[in-house]
């Protein structure tokens, strides 16, 4: 069963990161005459558009994360390897490794994404539960589902109150799909699962820095979302900023306080790349800025692609979002391929074509941006639920996601209820593990 | 959505434990005029028996783990309580929280289970993988997968053997389905998703005290389980013992060293209740001695069942396992509503009925023993599924459990080769989390 020998060639590309464009890239270089070698910390590549569905006790992990041996299981060109990234020597075209290996290339895709932006506020850092990554969305699940189990078993009202209270900040996609999937479960296993509680004590507050919701879509549409969140009793605050967070609560700008024991963070990611503090030239955003074929003008053998990426369309940034990313991916396939054919690069400039943007926000509820055509409600959601079927095909768990969906959007439950580790310190304290393996 | 008040009652009943002895005692008093209150310090019941599946990557921890408190969701006298309990005043009649909460009961019920043993070697509690907890399972299953990973990076070829050898400590049924289970997820998945490495680097020994695997089942089937391992190339070493474990090698009572990354435990436990060092009478396995209906014989209103409890029968105690807990819970249920109804005790001493045990070994082979019925091969894994898929009944999952058990074993398939967080050090460093949130 071993994979049959592969072409002997000198190019080498090395992909840093599995993420969406870094994934798309080298799935593009699949069977192609160079030697491509994917390096990423983590095994398995993330869907991340379902974390929040992770996060909210309705998919599995495995149901969104996929190894990454397994998708180049039959490739003859296209190897993985368990890596961190830690730094680059670019004159010398090596990636060195956390573990001080050094890999060398004659092409580099840098696809490293991004990661929380807490703005150096360490506090933030410490207080806030992130969700950019399935551990983090494990967590964030463990923690919600452990603070009702406190709340059920709280002595004083305040107490309940705290713990039954949940922030959310940033009111990008994320936080919105995350605000509408939490009231779901709330409203789902409170009085049902928990007797002593009833749904109607739980809070949601949703603060978002600007003066509207799901800054990247058309007005209309944010005002949609806040319509929905509002009319299922979610607070949102409008033009705020979260300023400060406790483990017991948290200070807006406007100076309002809220106690409350779970402060969900969506408010801003940094572009993650192994360069630091090298002269190259970063947009505002701290993203790589590239030139119009995605490379960095000094190194035409480095191209970087996605969050990482700084890449100026149409007056503005492209977004953080994965159908950039993947574009690029593909984009750079091809012009790695022109590189190793020794062709001259008259390769036309990355242009990225939109093909709209869509938000969940719950049951019969989504938006969606087609240029112009703006879709909402039901048929938002069906849209929404359509693309994501689309593209996880190629996860073997795509059955496995859809007819878990179906089954507890039918049934109205959220089946994975399991505490599987603490999550804030309280709730670590009252879960101890009796076995050493447990706090692993 | 609320539950219905509960019938007024004064016969509070306290079942400490959700496992199989104590949901099934809490299941029949489902309903009955007493007030129960179930806590256990995780909020879901494990199917254990399966857990070496989710360890070998075949199931997902929420196929196996079930919330307790939709477990009793519609019902109107049973209560979960999220608690860790650590003390008992057994003349003031009540349990005591790791949170300091003081509980009273009329009726006690302890279903405390057992934890791993490691008489009292700090060393092997130290450097061995336990398979008693969902989080050691998980534990267990990424430290396999990273090791294959750093297998596959490994310098020296001597470093590579030792990520590849995997020592079992025990060859009673866990030890040996897992070990089964390990060797299908390693045929399957090196070479295929790993061309750096072939299966016949993979080594695995099995080590066991006694002359035979399965002590527990007829020395036949004991035998054939011999057979069949040694005939998939593991080495089971008999009447050996685990002496001496490192991070990188382990000792053996015959002297052998093995130099190897894995360590696996399952060559003993012990029963694991909140009493501690009084002055009950314990067994040998120092188990708490019952009488014959299973109560503590200075306190009726005590009742011990399960793992916690060492009943004698037929000359010898009852074994660890689910049937002789779920049976004595039952009988226990009917011995508590004798005294909430205030009846004297004239109820028939406790009695097991032995319905036969089995474990399997793999595909296609799997060993039953009922009553001098002795299965094995392709019908006693058939038995084996079949009694699984029974017990398995309640579970919203067994349909998931089954399709992905079926959809795996044609496909040859583990599907979810996830590295959530890392095993041993060296893995965890390897894979150092970028976020606060993952180390959580």
């Amino acid at each position: 069963m071993a994979r049959p020998v592969r072409h002997p060639t000198h190019h080498r590309v090395v992909i840093v990161g599995g993420g969406f464009g870094g994934l798309s890239c080298a799935r593009s270089l699949d069977g192609k005459p160079v030697d491509v070698l994917l390096l990423d910390q983590r095994n398995y590549h993330l869907f991340t558009p379902l974390l929040y569905q992770v996060a909210t006790s309705l998919l599995n992990p495995s149901d969104i994360a996929y190894p990454l041996r397994s998708i180049f299981r039959r490739s003859r060109n296209v190897r993985f390897q368990l890596a961190r990234v830690v730094g680059l020597d670019l004159d010398r075209r090596t990636v060195r490794a956390r573990t001080g290996e050094e890999i060398a290339y004659d092409s580099l895709v840098l696809a490293t994404g991004s990661e929380n932006d807490y703005f150096s506020n360490a506090e933030l850092a410490q207080h806030t539960l992130g969700m950019k990554t399935l551990a983090e969305a494990m967590a964030l699940r463990n923690h919600v589902l452990s603070c009702l189990e406190l709340a059920a078993r709280a002595d004083s009202v305040q107490e309940r109150r705290e713990w039954l209270t949940f922030v959310i900040a940033g009111g990008g996609p994320t936080g919105v799909e995350y605000t509408g999937a939490l009231a779901e479960l709330l409203k789902l296993v409170l009085g049902r699962d928990f007797p002593e509680l009833e749904p109607g004590m739980a809070r949601i507050v949703l603060v978002e820095g600007q003066d509207r919701l799901l800054g990247a879509f058309h007005r209309r549409l944010g005002d949609y979302a806040l319509r929905i969140l509002c009319d299922w009793g979610i607070e949102v605050r409008l033009s705020t900023l979260v300023q400060k967070a406790t483990r017991e609560r948290v200070v807006l700008s406007d100076g309002e306080e809220i106690a409350a024991r779970t402060i969900v963070w969506s408010a801003g990611v940094r572009p993650n790349d192994p360069l630091g503090e090298t002269d190259l030239k970063r947009s505002r955003s701290r993203r790589l800025r590239v030139e119009e074929r995605l490379r960095l003008r000094e190194h035409p053998e480095v191209f970087v692609i996605g969050d990482a990426a700084s890449v100026i369309e149409g007056g503005g940034e492209l977004p953080m979002l994965s159908p950039p990313a993947m574009q690029a991916g593909r984009y750079v396939a091809r012009a790695i391929m022109d590189r190793a054919r020794g062709a001259t690069g008259h390769r036309k400039p990355f242009r990225f074509v939109d093909k709209g943007t869509m938000a969940t926000i719950g049951r019969h509820a989504a938006v969606a941006d087609f240029h112009g055509v703006k879709l909402r409600g039901t048929i938002g959601w069906l849209a929404w639920l359509l693309v994501h079927i689309y593209y996880l095909i190629g996860f073997r768990n795509r059955a496995v996601v859809l007819a878990s969906w179906g089954w507890n959007y039918l049934r109205l439950d959220r089946p994975i209820r399991l505490i599987l580790r603490g999550g804030a310190d309280e709730v670590a304290a009252a879960l101890e593990p009796d076995s050493p393996a447990e706090s692993r």
